[in-house]
């Protein structure tokens, strides 16, 4: 489909006249041509926000100076805050987890299908249950099993994993373990986690615990990019699935399990595609 | 469709061998048909559920009857706790409103539709606002505006004009005002309540804008029977709508309201319908 | 929340470069903010599709101008299809219903309580079953059965009716009556009518009583705008509610109802707020 | 959770009065305990449903009698079709495909984790290129390509290949090609299909196309039991994803690989339930 590499400029700053304006004549003077560009304002803080997506075939200045070229031009005199990404790097995503397998199924099938583009080059755990699976794939499976005494040890070492493996980003498929802040400040805005309820209702252990317990008639779950404070960062993706009176506790996991895998993997996607931008622990996510 | 009248028996009890049978047993001795019978074990609390309709076309035991004889001859024996309903009765709804006709109209629109086989005696507000509207379908509107100071005396005047209108079961169709124990407990299980939010996220004022602030992807609307503690009771229906980063919150309050008024009509109509029975503060709703 | 008025330009053509830069330097040079752009393209057709909203507190053209002058200077160079509206126009809808009240209730709520920048100056109907509804909001209802003989004479006096009420748009809420080609033609893109089914599944009548001889798991209802080909124009909206096989027919009718009336509400909703461009028999329906 | 082996009884019949307290007498008699009973009629053709668990850790009638005696005492005298299971069977489902991995990854994942009680002996593709997923997880896979000229010689290999290996159901996880009336009735509600439309609408092939050009703004996924007529058995399960205008085909054939695995496994898990009863080619799904 798109075959030809585009370049994604994800802005957000304070609004002023003629942005749009003043992006979009960068882009059409340098010989770029926008294939997708989504914009709006936040009428109460006075944000702008951006999202454009141009076509690098005849463009004028090469992919690597593009950005100096643009804050120094547009960047600096709008006090932007900005990304660009490419179409056609490949991202590299590490995923942890811990015994259970339905969001790593999930997240294998769509790479292996080469629905993604991007690599996993290791999988961490702090079990080694899931070794095996991971192993018939090919992919290094690194187990780190963590106790509260070697709990700093083991992190320090899954960063050193992650640092070798020049991993971009980090999926928490299930991962059962609470990071620390410094992996979490290193890993801003590129760790991303499902949680098993419709958050911001039953944070924390065993939510379908707390559903079944509760009595609700719709069960959830929450993609999130990981925060200091536990279940409470910006919100990617939450989808709901209808449960009755007469599902047990382990049905609603076992129906939770359906909805974890799908809209983790809708969060997923979103990233790689490079259509979140995070504003004050909330995500804008373009079309 | 059903022409000839039912009786619903809904029915919960310790679980035991035999109830199915000999319930059913008494039914067909006395020459009713079962017409529909859902039933269920709470496997981890040993409680039997049961909902039974059976045809009275040519039923024995004449109806005001039925009750008595059920409880002698099974009831008892089985410790059960049951309801039965007849499904000629008409029952008296009341509607509390605030100022917000979205849940008003929804409910006058499937009584005056004929949909519904329940009629409106009254409704009651704090407010005149839907006054005019409400007139034109011809109810009586009761303005009793509550402050601090006459709160328990207006709530003494509600209670009366329940009893006077002969009302079975109280909806309350965006009451921005929380009722006293007392009443609670005179309408224990007979007032339905539409909050909206996925409870138990957000409970308590305000929860579009805690929705906003929070950034979740999906909002809800939650219909539950009020209890003393707020927002707490047994849910009897809810669902969702998604939304996105543009939504202000008076696109979520605009949202939210197709929701509530679907939930609430929901809910009313399995109330109507009898198909909830309530346990240890949860619903069971059958088919 | 949006109180200064603004300008939304939806705009489709051929596609090349600059398209976006020279939009929005139209609208900055001259004093404009845009508030919101959606802009993407067609890959396989090389159409280019944009929607723009501009604030016009201090824009230099006259609103009575600008579309003269857009026509001018961009239009016509770039080939283009536009539409200008303005956010503070007040549409005038007008509503045909045959008898079932449950999309004019929802129509009629949304006009009264405000929520909608729409005037309603009449209802048409082929019976007179809801004109008692009507007349109680106030509305003049005209009553024009329709038989073989009269259809072309009656449908005369419908076109002179919204003629006579400067009707902008029409919803058919209902409307049991095949529209001619005439009618069709002069109300492209402004007339939208609700189908009991999600298209193309059960065109024509009786969708429920087909979904159910099927056995289908969901229902559905879709908006779209009426061409001459028979429930085959662009869909706005489509929406979906689940049954089971103890639904009768009767129970699809009824939970249908509640889908039809939010689904055409949304799609009015859309309209309404000049969200919605059509193309080649599909719509482009913007954030 | 059910930790004492259960029967499963599946039945309809000409209604009649009394059914349910014969059968649950039946039970009750012979020292069963009833867990979950459904029951309901179809008051248009007079039919009678149900669906009945029963505990038989103290039944008198050794379980491969139990059908013999049912028969014989009850399902004779009241024209019964029944089906009786027991919920410590372990069914064994063949699965076929093509090429595309969705469907099989999301079954194997279920199979593998434990999730369901069912045995996979085998795999059966008219392509190999599914071959090495396959082998990873030890299950034997059958390459047997389909051309015009072999194709009734395959699938009588296909048939013995079933009967080698005991199979008792076929799932077709995206097998591309129509089976032959033979096997169709061989497998008569033994064979669950997933096609990629919300069925009646799209049938045949590419409805990913077709639903592109029609410009719907949901899609969706149907499961169902395989007939003769080509995508026209009896619906299991459906459900839908939103789509929209920027979605491109292959947009939606991502989107829709989501819903198609989920509704698949939706549908098998009822099977496997024993949840399921045909009756006219339609399907009552207990709860």
């Amino acid at each position: 489909m798109k075959k030809t590499p585009t370049a994604i400029l994800l802005i957000h700053c304070p609004d002023q006249k003629g942005i749009v304006a003043v992006v979009t004549e960068f882009i059409y003077k340098n010989g770029g041509n926008v294939v997708n560009l989504e914009q709006h304002i936040d009428a109460e803080h006075k944000v702008f926000f951006m999202r454009v997506e141009f076509d690098l075939s005849s463009f004028a200045i090469p992919s690597e100076k593009i950005s100096e070229y643009f804050q120094t031009l547009i960047g600096e005199r709008y006090k932007m805050t900005f990304k660009l990404h490419f179409s056609d790097e490949r991202p590299r995503m590490a995923i942890f987890v811990t015994k259970m397998s339905h969001c790593l199924y999930d997240l294998l099938y769509r790479w292996e299908s080469g629905m993604w583009k991007a690599d996993i080059p290791l999988v961490v755990s702090n079990h080694d249950t899931l070794k095996p699976l991971v192993e018939k794939f090919g992919i290094p499976f690194y187990h780190l099993p963590v106790t509260k005494e070697n709990k700093a040890e083991q992190e320090q070492r899954q960063m050193e994993l992650l640092e070798e493996h020049n991993v971009d980003f980090v999926v928490l498929a299930r991962y059962m373990q609470i990071l620390s802040e410094d992996f979490i400040k290193e890993y801003d805005q590129r760790c991303i986690n499902i949680h098993h309820s419709f958050l911001p209702a039953f944070p924390g252990a065993k939510p379908y615990h707390s559903a079944h317990q509760r009595g609700v008639k719709v069960i959830g779950a929450t993609s999130h990019y990981v925060t200091a404070e536990l279940d409470a960062g910006p919100i990617i993706e939450q989808d709901v699935a209808r449960a009755h009176h007469g599902n047990t506790v382990q049905d609603l996991v076992r129906m939770g399990q359906d909805l974890e895998k799908v809209v983790l993997s809708r969060a997923v996607h979103s990233h790689l595609e490079r259509k979140i931008l995070v504003y004050e622990n909330k995500t804008v996510i373009f079309n």
